[in-house]
């Protein structure tokens, strides 16, 4: 498949990441999470997250998803997300099947959360007729790759935590956000007030697995079980907390999320004045969203492949990687201003 | 950690099987399944298992069994499996979590069921008081290195598709049986009347990754939605199917398992006379069950690591592997000699 | 507690169908749904809705809502219902938790849905990352007393149909939408392709108890242990069904929904020329929704009893019954009057 | 259909309970549990089971079982039971559909569990692959008519609260131990340190309806929710409350047990030296348990209906209840004594 900007997930395994999987393929080890990889992960985890943190791998980002849910909920309790959440668009209803609980779908703007849209639906407490909100999931960068300010982060768990919510983040992509914004992991999360949050792997140039890290330790205590139960126990487990060791132990992280997000503006200058391109969203983390003319859509997804995020409207996704190159950016360009023309 | 004979996955990957995924990791790839050594590999397992074929890869062996389960029966169904079954005993009730439905023990004979002792329990047909028997479950080779014969698989078919009732085999080292049984893989699935199997990769020298095997095409229709909303989608795909294209297309998976028998053999024999250690069950799979006197565990420990199977027995289970060599079955044996003595 | 407009479940049991109670307390009968009054129930249903109709006592309403939706989908699946349906606002997560699976809402007017809207949410067939719908639910009358016609449920019907949905209607109130529309039952359902009723015994005069009436029959074979399993299998189940029978068997249904409306209807024609009085929504089933000062709420409450339904706006739900009565309307419309002046 | 000894829930209502329900049919009343009689009926389970007990009404007894679990446990938790418990054999899977978790069955002497069982299967504490005993579940009396003794239940209650699982009674005929044991309900439970009470009506002359009773009252903080979701929320509440009432206020609860209690003692007494009928439990309950040969049962059954409880050994049922009548008992007597010349 040639490169091109479809998924962060198109891209293969960061090759620092892969050597570390090959240098931790020595001998025996202690599986299901007792081995010294994964203890060095969680030390890890704590110097970026604060010495409270706890960290459990599991397999994908949907399992980091819905395990802290389900660590944070019960089934008649509800979860507040927004309406373009990869919780509720993308998951195949899996919160509600782990769960046995409801999402409570709130309209977005630019994939963001307001803080009174959410107060406005916060109805009908104690009513044992109606699904009790328990837990505020917020995507950070969203997935329109915009990215919430600290006050705004704040702002909502303050609020939460006024009214016994918890916080989660689904951080598919959490490395991308602390870039844009400048700060570390524990200014974004920890220090406002963040719960719970699901710390991505996969689509940040590792080969599988993503983090549930508890930033409020307490909640973790049976954390063990539900990991197991929900059949997201590794067995081999040195394999997924190796690279993350060389991920959050180095700058390696960083220095992924400042190349996505570098390629991301790079493509947003080349395309922002092609005639017949609106970009829609601002472009804060590693993706372009744009809309072009319909009649442009085949075309371009030969030249390079990406997905349309809304069939209505033609608004298209372009997302950046690990591994995009300027070249890719230049004859995808090259194409627009082709059929621009 | 030193070498022992504490699991199989305590290996690491076999070096064939980490070159395999070097080489998958080559530029773009589709995600979610969608990708060309996924394709591939579907069709080893059409080679291995019959034109019918349909493989899903999931990412461990209780994703394997549970999703296994939940495309055969509904909640209100139960399923036969034994006592010692990893199902009932090792996995924290995630079957009773996903299915919502119930298991339902039967006593074994080392390791195996018997098809009488099924039939007996084979009670309350059309009794909406009682959960209806969906499926019989049988683990192959079992929990206690036994392996059950050609008849003796067909016989449960037979009896358990004249009931209107699934037969899942628990396959974690189905490679294991084949080589024990001399046959192959359809010989002893698809040709007996299997529906559906749980085919084991960790354990038998990958990294991670197992594959739900529907032989009776027709059953697994709406399984990549069970597959996506049981958190069991893997994103990188290739990552996982890349290595079993090389397990299934070549004959690594025999030379693996052969390696694996040999090495149990090896130990069998050489514990076999040593007084004070009582090996317990037939050695018809890569592993050794023998009763040792207590105060020996801790010791023998120290020199190889391995578990304790009945704390109360002191029956003890010596795990050989693909890497498994014969300097650690000797420093084993000259241990329990000194034990002995 | 004064009469009021609170609800149709604050009114008791009609005389005649406690009489049938009283009857049937005669002896000693089969329980769990095997006794002749059971059978004599199912046959009034098969008059009511037609010769292929299997109908199921099960508790309560929100039972038989869920357990429709259990017997029509499994947890991977989706069902589309209005943003008012009680299955989405008032049911605690019910639906979720027995089924699995996902509530799509979709806005309303006036309470119903419209073709057009649901076929707009028609989306992503196919993909494995989005629940499939599989249900479309409808509430006969609706939450807020409108009746949808019978080309409106054949509209629906038709498209559900040739998209391999299942039709369920919440029928809660049913007799009230027979009785609205001038239709006998299987006019109103079976004759318009709908699958699954849930109809309503508790608010139309019964002490407790509805029916899970299955309309296309071979969706009913697996119900008895869905219903065992729900916990939703009466014991005794004589005293449910015989005022069933009696409902059903005489016209006694009809007179008590044509009295609800009627003083509905008188309700209306004594408020609506009110000053401060918005009658919201046509007066089509026992329910008159108007919107009044926020000042009249408490005292208007004191006279009478309601329930506000939508506390940004004021509008108020008033309920009649089998057993309101000329003077609770005069006085109510007297103090209406008097907080109006 | 005849009086028999099938089951005291094909006794219809006791006539003081009727006219109970008859007197509730007075106006309107609150719904939902917010009634009078409810808060009544409240008051009078806190006058049998201790102050601090909180009782909440549900409609039969899978739920009240299956709820006092959900209550108690999480679904990475299991339950120990009995190998004849209701729970596991007669409850169609709903214990692990609800719960999500697992029964852990633990064999039965003459119904009963023994603590020294129980002791030996609890195993693998903090094993993340282990399902977690969180309860023990008696039942009081026992499916075979025996009673647990006050040092017995104290014995488990000590046990489970050192290792920290709670202890549930299924109490569908609760009142039954406390006459069989001539002690009051809080001697029986509160006292020995039980948590939870399924406490049942519908065996006991009522028409339907069981109570969970929270003895340990922090532990029904969200039963409300729990209820309600679980479809459980009875709307028109107060003919429910109302003859439980009547039947905990009065003497009536021990009238009717005193009355099946000697009704099962006379049947024991009479049939006790018939030759060919071998008597198999202690009767101390409502309940005869006895060994007949094969060829009795079906001419015996055509006199007085009952169930054979199990089909290999003929060890059959027979069960008085609040109507039971000496007539019935010699009849039945009768053709036990022409079967056996």
């Amino acid at each position: 498949m040639k490169r091109g900007f479809g998924s962060d997930n198109h891209s293969g395994v960061h090759p620092e990441l892969l050597k570390s999987m090959l240098e931790a393929n020595t001998g025996h080890a202690a599986s299901y999470g007792t081995d010294e990889w994964t203890e060095r992960a969680n030390l890890a985890f704590k110097k970026h997250f604060g010495p409270k943190a706890e960290s459990f791998f599991v397999f994908n980002g949907t399992a980091a998803n819905v395990l802290s849910l389900r660590s944070l909920m019960r089934p008649f309790h509800s979860v507040f997300c927004s309406d373009v959440s990869h919780l509720h668009v993308d998951e195949c209803a899996a919160p509600e099947f782990f769960t046995g609980g409801k999402l409570w779908v709130i309209p977005s703007k630019n994939g963001k959360l307001e803080l009174s849209d959410v107060k406005a639906q916060f109805i009908r407490r104690g009513d044992q007729h109606f699904a009790q909100v328990k837990v505020l999931s917020l995507t950070q960068p969203t997935e329109l790759g915009t990215v919430y300010s600290l006050d705004e982060v704040k702002a909502f768990c303050d609020w939460a935590h006024s009214q016994k919510i918890y916080v989660h983040i689904d951080g598919a992509r959490l490395a991308n956000a602390c870039v844009s914004l400048g700060k570390n992991y524990q200014q974004i999360t920890t220090d406002l007030g963040v719960d719970v949050v699901s710390f991505g792997g996969t689509k940040n140039g590792l080969m599988m697995g993503e983090a549930v890290v508890f930033l409020n330790s307490n909640l973790s205590e049976d954390f063990q079980y539900i990991r197991k139960q929900s059949a997201q126990l590794p067995s081999k487990t040195r394999f997924i907390s190796a690279p993350f060791c060389t991920y959050l132990e180095t700058d390696l992280w960083q220095d992924i999320a400042k190349h996505s997000l570098k390629m991301a503006q790079a493509l947003f200058e080349s395309v922002k004045n092609i005639p017949g391109v609106e970009v829609t969203q601002a472009v804060q983390s590693n993706a372009v969203f744009a809309k072009i003319p319909k009649a442009w859509v085949s075309p371009l997804k030969k030249e390079r492949f990406f997905y349309v995020w809304d069939e209505q409207t033609f608004e298209c996704r372009w997302m950046t990687s690990w591994d995009t190159q300027l070249e890719e950016i230049d004859s995808f360009t090259n194409k627009l201003k082709e059929l621009s023309r």
